[in-house]
């Protein structure tokens, strides 16, 4: 090996490293801590173990076919990390986890129990610009029901929502739950004829709410041929805007709306109805729903999810799901900003050992250490015998033990 | 999308899908539990917490010029996953975490409190043929203590190894540790005079015990023009293995291999010091040390570590460290040859909900529930009213819940 050469310290563009905050002088100068990313992990799946939620995990690895067919063009062609492995397999970087949990279904189906309550913590890749919110390394809590009809179960599904929300001490001026129904969708697309280019017209709709007047009419000439068809469903879509009524008159005959409704009369969740909510991926075909962040600072979605009956289709077999997936960097901006990480991370307090000489250590082995661990305590080994005692107590503080143990 | 196109559900060669036990009627028929593989992650975190050390991680993305330099050649040139990414840059699947290890903390090197006791529980990849105990994706916890020069942490590492055979319920039969000292190899080599071919020869003594006779004459043969020499190797070789005697005679002044000692006389481990460990990585330059199981059936190689100081000169920083790391795949292997896996994973015990109707949803999500999260007891509801109440519990007490709450 040469030994000149000096290699970046920088993780791949758009990745993190996580420190310890115990290890670091000055913790201010790391981004990432890895007990902040632990607290998004384990608060979830504190909440969904209490719901009766099992982990289930697979391989950030899969085929790549899968993904061009489901994932939606913009994942396929130009977010999709996709190569060629040394067997000439086509394989890809999960960019969601959704596909993944249908393909695990559907390779023991006919020995599973359903329902399915599954939750897995894992990571997906995408190739995109990193900003705030968004790298292209994130983890994600996969969150599913599955084998359920759309009903009582698609309620369930907002509760734990709400109780994820309240796990991290959100409030509901911090955050925003809003819901739609593809069903609904297509029933005021047809009542309205625009069928020949519902597609295109979800994908405007999808960012109606982040558009002003003249990008959406932009949008919109792209897909309509005319300006007075443009303004037709401009009009059409800002009189929704104003009042829910004429669309929710649609939503009659969808039980699981009807039940969210029921339910939502006694319950103070920030949820709302929104015509607007329509989610990227082509896959939904019920409930589908976005969080968002409320803060002013930097209002914006944080994650969602949806009903989606057809996916397992793709696999040969039929199963309703419903399911939702929130990620680590967009709760990390979410924490956040509202202040919602627990002000100090500290590892388990230790107790600090201080062998005077190496003729100590036996009897530490022996004698002192057996004895923390049947009191289940932690414990941090300063070998700088040749320090001064004041020093080496010192040095033990900073490494979170109060207390220490002199061994002669 | 086509609606023909039926996909496979098997996972990408040499990954894995983990499933719940709980959710499979015959488990039998899965081949990897996630409770299993938590299992292995928890017993281990566990012991390391314990012993005060602290999580960091960082992204299975790297670039991938540094593994090309210095993970091996076989790595680089056969096993490493190496692509392109839409911006030309090189990039790798980590097919080892040490290097990983190296640059993240050279890259906060000014900021950190030396020593580091770091653990880290991550994904690697190797493009292998998959086979019993050896996979393309598997998961090690990388252990490692950076900042303390050669000396009495070395035994310290060797007491953590000993504490996570001990946490697994490992007892001296079943397991052994073997350890060498990378800078006596060197002082022996030169007593030989080998030291012309001395990384050759690394590679042949590394596969010494695996190989009969007449294949160590092979390997040799390839390195040395001269069947003497290969006789004169063999036989050196072969009189170390009958009375280390000769050997050990020149590890005298090496400090940490006289604290292993001292330390070892009271303790009941299974290690024994052994000349023909030498470790693949060509980073070590100190103390290495190799696991094995001992089973008859399947005897092999567990796991290994060692101690390498010079590493971060790659990322223009110097620090003595010693690790290893334990992997998933050859760790399960141990586990089921001994038995040594709990008999019974449940989830958490559950109780089941049971809503007479869709009236009942409101009562449920208003006392039940909350009465059940404030005794933080988890939960289980079955939907189907349209089922006789013994179907249902019987449905429910398949999923593991033996209690059961009627909701009118």
């Amino acid at each position: 090996m040469s030994k000149e050469t000096i290699f970046s310290t920088a993780p791949y563009k758009g990745t993190r490293d996580f420190y310890p905050t115990a290890s670091l002088s000055t913790p201010g100068k790391s981004n990432y801590f890895k007990e902040r990313q632990n607290h998004i992990k384990n608060t979830i799946e504190k909440v969904l173990v209490g719901c009766g939620f099992d982990e289930y995990s697979s391989s950030v690895l899969e085929y790549s076919d899968v993904f061009k067919q489901k994932s939606g063009e913009e994942l396929a062609s130009r977010a999709l990390y996709e190569f060629t492995d040394r067997g000439d397999r086509q394989i890809a970087l999960r960019p969601e986890l959704t596909l993944g949990l249908s393909r695990v279904i559907a390779g023991q189906f006919d020995n599973l129990r359903f329902p399915l309550r599954w939750f897995s913590w894992d990571n997906c890749f995408r190739y995109e610009r990193p900003q705030k919110g968004r790298l292209r390394e994130f983890w994600q809590m996969e969150v599913d029901i599955v084998g359920l009809e759309a009903g009582a179960v698609d309620y369930e599904v907002i509760f734990v929502l709400g109780e994820i929300f309240r796990a991290f001490g959100a409030d509901k001026n911090m955050y925003s739950i809003q819901y739609n129904h593809r069903g609904l969708m297509d029933l005021w697309i047809a009542k309205n004829g625009w069928q020949g280019f519902a597609g295109e017209l979800f994908a405007v709709i999808d960012n109606w709410v982040k558009l002003d007047e003249t990008a959406r009419g932009i949008d919109l000439r792209k897909i309509l041929d005319n300006q007075k068809d443009v303004q037709k469903i401009t009009n059409t879509m800002n009189r929704i805007g104003e009042d829910f009524a004429e669309y929710e008159k649609l939503a009659e005959g969808f039980v699981e709306l009807d039940l969210i409704k029921k339910n939502l009369q006694s319950v103070d969740l920030p949820i709302q109805f929104c015509p607007w909510i329509v989610r990227g991926q082509s896959y939904y075909t019920g409930l589908v729903f976005e969080c968002f962040d409320k803060n002013n600072n930097n209002p914006r979605s944080l994650f969602g999810g949806g009903r989606f009956d057809n996916l397992l289709d793709l696999f040969g077999k039929s199963v309703p799901a419903i399911g939702f997936a929130p990620g680590d960097v967009s709760m990390h901006e979410f924490l956040t900003n509202w202040n919602l990480y627990p002000d100090v991370f500290t590892s388990q307090q230790k107790i600090g050992i201080l062998p005077m000489s190496e003729k100590s250590l036996v009897k530490m082995y022996q004698e002192i250490i057996p004895k923390l661990q049947k009191q289940g305590q932690a414990f941090d080994i300063d070998y700088s015998y040749e320090r001064s005692l004041n020093k080496r107590q010192e040095a033990l503080l900073k490494r979170d033990c109060s207390e220490n143990i002199l061994v002669e």
